[in-house]
């Protein structure tokens, strides 16, 4: 995603309501290391999440980009950053045993004065003990404040543009469900029916180029969807067996998951149970999804509808969704579920997630939607069944 | 990968070597977060690594496999782990504002006496800040020593089992290879190309089913080269300008990388001299590389071709490769760069990576290799040259 996607004036938007929300916690210096959040804030694209590096958000002015030697042209050429704010650590300090690369950061901290109040992303996959234990001992600990989310809450009300993003993720998504509904069928190897569908989602439809999604294709079947974040195997589709596919499609970086189970053969009762109570789940949840209801409320009808079926949902069923880098395309900031009592705004996004795990078979339909006055409305286009391949 | 790639013996050696190099650190619990390490270690295998999770090895008996309730089902179905050795943490913790799934180990460790010399990995993605502040407020810092790359570094030599899954791996790489000449031509957008490469790997070759590499492919054209991550676009191929693609197959986890630079018309006389001077630096390294060699020795046949050429190469030329999850397929222990004196042993296995890097163009043309007493032989046969495609 080239900074270029967005206008000036949103970046500027987004920083502005960061500040507020620093400004709030008392932060002056943010210290921002997850890459979605570095790309929200900047444009800044690229598979370097594996070392350490952030955008560094002060009071006033430009952030500042830091990272790599190797990864600064990146940093030129994705975001819209004057090139006098992208700052280096030095190559050979990459993995090295005897060198953080944090040590630079704080040299750079220290030359600019930002050496006090300085928010960091304290549960956040790229930040790791060691880069806090550095800044530690640069600062000490009072110096410091956990601004764990602090930025993915900016996020969760999407402007236009961010829409639009997400829809064309959502065709990328039903495209990717049509592949796999067309390629399911027995005795079919199960990763070569998942090479057809990742195919679908990166060429993508005319106009609609694909960019890989945050996580892989969640693949399991019969039993093995007992567990819920397998992955695939060489073991061909068998009759008799549920599977589902977890899969998002990925416009410049943003995601619009969706998930559909697959039988081949009559479908027992019981799954045919799980299916209405499901669909009835989705149904109910988008109509309640309005602007200030809560997400428990929200979460409240998927319960439901497991409860009259006789089922107990005993873990969240959905989570925030938009820009993301792997492992996890969810925003990590509101769950769908009791006890989170933040309520919806307009054009905040969601996975529902009315997954049902027993010990004997996995049952997976989702809806990516968006919150409108009128409920929530889906993202994607894709027939909402289970769908039956008959042998 | 399930744990039946590999015999009970195999893994129990891997947990007495883990276990001496606790011994000598002073670690009496290990607490591993690096999901390589805990596949390595049990075979445990998932997309889970998105939630706190963790592998933990005491002095005496079995490891135990420690994640969320939704992922016990997938520990029981990949590890070879006793049912009673795997412990979970309550569902509605799942990325909670209140609540710190590793609160849920504490009171693990503390019910099994484990609250002494523990060893955690400081600096890995999946150890996050907060969850090594949990351990501190439990434990206090001196009850905490820092493991980083202790697993790494017992995985450096591979068994002859791991081995034949690299070299299954190359074969996969190689026949990504091959697509990928096949399809590179003028006028075609990148992003169909990439798809063709990603699905070759996963859909593989007859018996070799390929899984998801660690990294998606890096694939900048031109200019955008000038950068080391860059990933895909939609721009359609254009003559006079090379492309290099950074790419892995990928077969029960283990990874075989290998980029080539590929080139649309004549390349001019600066790209052709780079090629000389990168193939004279791996057919120098792969010569040298025997046991007993340090890694500085080795990495200085790249740096020395390149001098020759006129280049200077400021980064570290490879790291050791093997079984990885996202977001990196190194193991981050050695690097082969001045300055890291450990000597190469039998079976180690290396991404040489002579890449080069100019404002206006890079240049990759990179292979893995296994070390040997007669020199570091290659784990994929794939054509070593800059890829000409006349237009």
């Amino acid at each position: 995603m080239p900074a270029s996607d967005f206008s000036q004036a949103e970046y500027d938007h987004r920083i502005e309501r960061t500040r507020a929300a620093m400004s709030a916690q008392g932060i002056d210096t943010l210290l921002i290391t997850d890459p979605s959040n570095m790309a929200w804030l900047t444009g800044y694209d690229g598979w370097s999440f594996y070392v350490p590096q952030m955008v560094i958000l002060p009071t006033t002015g430009a952030p500042l980009w830091w990272g790599r030697t190797q990864d600064k042209p990146g940093a030129a050429q994705t975001t819209w950053l004057a090139p006098s704010d992208l700052h280096d650590w030095p190559e050979e300090h990459v993995q090295h045993p005897d060198h953080h690369p944090v040590a630079a950061l704080v040299t750079l901290l220290c030359d600019r004065g930002w050496t006090r109040n300085l928010g960091v992303e304290m549960d956040n996959y790229y930040y790791s003990a060691a880069s806090h234990h550095v800044l530690q001992q640069a600062f000490g600990d009072a110096a410091l404040t956990d601004a764990t989310g602090l930025v993915n809450w900016q996020r969760a009300v999407k402007s236009p543009a961010e829409l639009e993003m997400m829809r064309k993720a959502g065709q990328l998504t039903a495209h990717m469900h049509e592949v796999l509904r067309a390629g399911f069928r027995e005795g079919a190897p199960k990763h070569e029916l998942v090479a057809q569908v990742q195919a679908a989602g990166v060429s993508g439809l005319p106009d609609l180029p694909g960019d890989y999604p945050a996580i892989v294709p969640i693949a399991p079947s019969g039993k093995e969807a007992s567990a819920s974040h397998i992955t695939w195997n060489d073991r061909p589709l068998t009759r008799g067996e549920a599977t589902y596919l977890e899969i998002s499609g990925c416009f410049h970086r943003y995601h619009c998951p969706a998930s559909r189970s697959l039988f081949l053969g009559e479908p027992p009762d019981d799954i045919r149970h799980a299916e209405a109570a499901v669909l009835r789940a989705i149904d109910d949840t988008l109509a309640a999804a309005r602007p200030g209801v809560t997400c428990e409320e929200v979460a409240a009808c998927v319960y439901a509808s497991f409860e009259r079926a006789g089922y107990i949902k005993a873990n969240r069923t959905g989570y925030p969704i938009g820009l993301s880098y792997p492992p996890d395309w969810g925003e990590r900031t509101m769950s769908l579920r009791p006890g989170d009592t933040t309520p919806l705004e307009e054009n905040m996004t969601f996975h529902l997630m009315p997954g049902l795990w027993t010990p004997d078979w996995g049952l997976a339909i989702t809806e990516s939607f968006v919150v409108t006055p009128q409920g929530g409305r889906p993202l994607a286009d894709i027939p909402r069944e289970l769908v039956v391949k008959p042998v």
